[in-house]
């Protein structure tokens, strides 16, 4: 197997081209993760900036395995073109999942693969908006749905997040003054917050949004990495024909599988599965196939214990580092769950600034501007905790912290 | 395993809501093959309606033994997330594939791997079409194009396919007097028709174009299926800054991976990727790294080569039996290539009515009105013979011979 680069003849494309574009595409931004990559891919560079699983983790045997059964088996058949909506015995499986776990009725009708949660939202952003339409997100919000829904040209509204959930005054009032077509938001362990909707919380944003227009799409990349407290029921629970619920197998078996699902009620199912087919004519079958293997042949449950026992201890490694080496002034969540905790840095300072200073000494993360659609968040910043190992996290905070106090001094 | 379908409660979903859509998901019209998928799927039923390749032909060991590597060698890796432009060394072998074969000169740098073909035209859309923009499509039309297009809401304009590819003064007169965005055409064994673009047409295609706006979207999805004639350089070939070239691994390995590319130039490459990025990050990267050790590890040449024996046998055998039972008032097209061959009935005979007549004998085919964006070819039909052994051919077209000719009688 060779990997040879080069021995390519240049280019002959001389781009006398003036080429023009569609307005989505300028209106939608790129990820500053992306940008930013080269960077943080730099040799000795701590990373707290991307949404990384730890691969350590992936259940390699597992889905080796799964695939040799299902090629040797049915070879031709997982290989071949297949329906848009997906293997139907994987959407069963979902569906059991919902119900064993959240006691939440689903049929295997309503729910279509995808090529991970992040289709799900372009898939949402084709089949619900039209341009100028407002969405509301949360403020902050999760920087790969603003990029989804930006391809659709909408007209943001933020909704800022309390500690336990969506500001319902904030909601009300985005709801009242806009009717906006959707609300999205992730309820459990947010990208980029790490906060959880308290059950109160999920209550009442129910009893603000039930009866009107408005359909909230319930973003749960994360709820399976739950590893403090109890679950708390879905939205969709609350408004079952108002909700739009998505998943990813990304962050419980392995995320390039790009394997994701969501579930929709009919009326607005049957719109998807005809812009999914529109889209890519169906998910890739053989990858459905082995993930179905893997989750019919093994012990998932205790698969996701172990991924939650390293995530836990990774958590709380960064909190208790955190905890003691940064400044008074910075305040931080302590997520129960999923890959990510949020830095407040007192106002005014500027957690860009922050950001080249750490490159500098070889820690990066992603401070917060990028996820505000509507400015804000310039004192705050995300740090990742999954895929750094113990020490690495202990001595990448040291780092930041020294930086935040010499930058609290300068004041 | 088991596949126990049912054991679900009915859905909790009401749907007192009233669902509002975006204009764009009302604009695309469901595909007709999959809306007859019910009928060709019953048992007895010979189907010449679908696109499906020859399941027999896939490589299957092959590819076994590529995920086995893959996932043995590099097992984390493989697994996670990737970048959006696509794993680097697949990218460099398309490039070499047409250095080698066309002698054209593509950077990897502008090659991006998608999703299936189909994931092209999506991006295409997104990037290229303004609701209202004029599109023009070939005169019968791919209908996934069809269907991808419809979602950006373009206004298409046809231009009519001539023996040897599309009608000089019907193209001449499109771009003159609409200015479209693209043009989108199958320059190779086209879908539906199976006609090819010669050589000079091709030449007359890029002297009518080149310096105006348009962008042709060369969609070469069936390129290596040639199996009578001698290839014909690409339309790329002739105005390489003016032409984005779609590419797929659903004819020469299999479908169900969804693994295609395009290649665009840099201005145009750079919003593709942005909108892929927004779309699902990027393309199932397991699948990308096993194709890539498949075609490392394997001689395709001598696979494609199985392939083409096959169908060529496949398309005589059609072909054949056409000529003989046929009557001579039905012209039919005669391919060197590709999956597909289209029949013209005489004129005022409708393939919508002999569709019915035919369903009822058990033999199924697409009538060619869904392929038409402005109306026209109800007396055309596409007949697939990838996917039926020469036996099941016969019968089939035998069937079909006899229910035109009492059509033809019966006028």
């Amino acid at each position: 197997m060779t990997d040879r680069s080069g021995n390519f003849r240049e280019s002959t494309v001389k781009n006398r081209m003036n080429y023009h574009f569609a307005s989505r595409i300028e209106h939608t931004p790129r990820s500053f993760i992306r940008e930013i990559l080269k960077l943080t891919e730099e040799p000795g560079m701590i990373s707290f900036a991307g949404g990384l699983p730890n691969p350590g983790l992936f259940p390699v045997e597992g889905l080796q395995n799964a695939a040799r059964d299902v090629l040797k088996e049915d070879g031709p058949q997982v290989l071949q073109y297949a329906t848009t909506e997906g293997y139907r015995p994987l959407r069963e499986y979902i569906a059991r999942f919902y119900y064993e776990k959240h006691n939440i009725s689903l049929s295997p009708d309503n729910i279509l693969i995808t090529n991970g949660s992040q289709q799900c939202l372009d898939l949402v952003g084709k089949v619900l908006i039209n341009p100028g339409d407002p969405v509301a997100i949360e403020r902050p919000g999760y920087l790969g749905a603003i990029q989804a829904f930006s391809l659709y040209e909408p007209s943001f509204r933020g909704v800022t997040l309390a500690g336990d959930g969506p500001d319902p005054l904030a909601l009300e009032r985005v709801i009242r003054d806009f009717s906006p077509v959707m609300f999205y938001g992730v309820p459990n362990f947010q990208n980029p917050s790490g906060i959880t909707y308290s059950e109160p919380a999920r209550r009442k944003l129910a009893g603000i949004m039930e009866g009107t227009g408005t359909l909230y799409i319930e973003d749960d990349a994360y709820g399976e990495l739950r590893f403090i407290g109890e679950p708390v029921p879905p939205v969709y629970s609350y408004m079952p024909d108002q909700v739009i619920l998505t998943g990813s197998f990304s962050k419980i078996i392995a995320p390039g599988l790009r394997m994701g699902w969501m579930a929709a009620p009919g009326p607005v199912y049957t719109a998807l599965v005809t812009a999914k087919q529109a889209t890519d004519l169906h998910s890739n079958y053989l990858a459905q196939r082995i993930i179905h293997r893997f989750l019919t042949d093994n012990d998932v449950s205790r698969h996701i214990d172990t991924i939650k026992d390293a995530y836990r201890r990774q958590r709380d490694v960064m909190v208790k580092t955190i905890e003691e080496a940064f400044p008074k002034e910075v305040t931080f969540t302590r997520p129960e769950g999923g890959m990510f905790l949020w830095v407040t840095l007192p106002e005014r300072m500027s957690a860009m600034d922050l950001f080249h200073r750490a490159i500098r000494e070889q820690v990066a993360f992603v401070p917060g501007d990028p996820f505000y659609t509507d400015g804000g968040g310039s004192n705050s910043m995300r740090l990742n905790f999954s895929n750094s190992d113990e020490e690495t996290i202990v001595e990448g905070i040291t780092r930041l912290s020294q930086l935040i106090v010499s930058m609290v001094e300068e004041r």
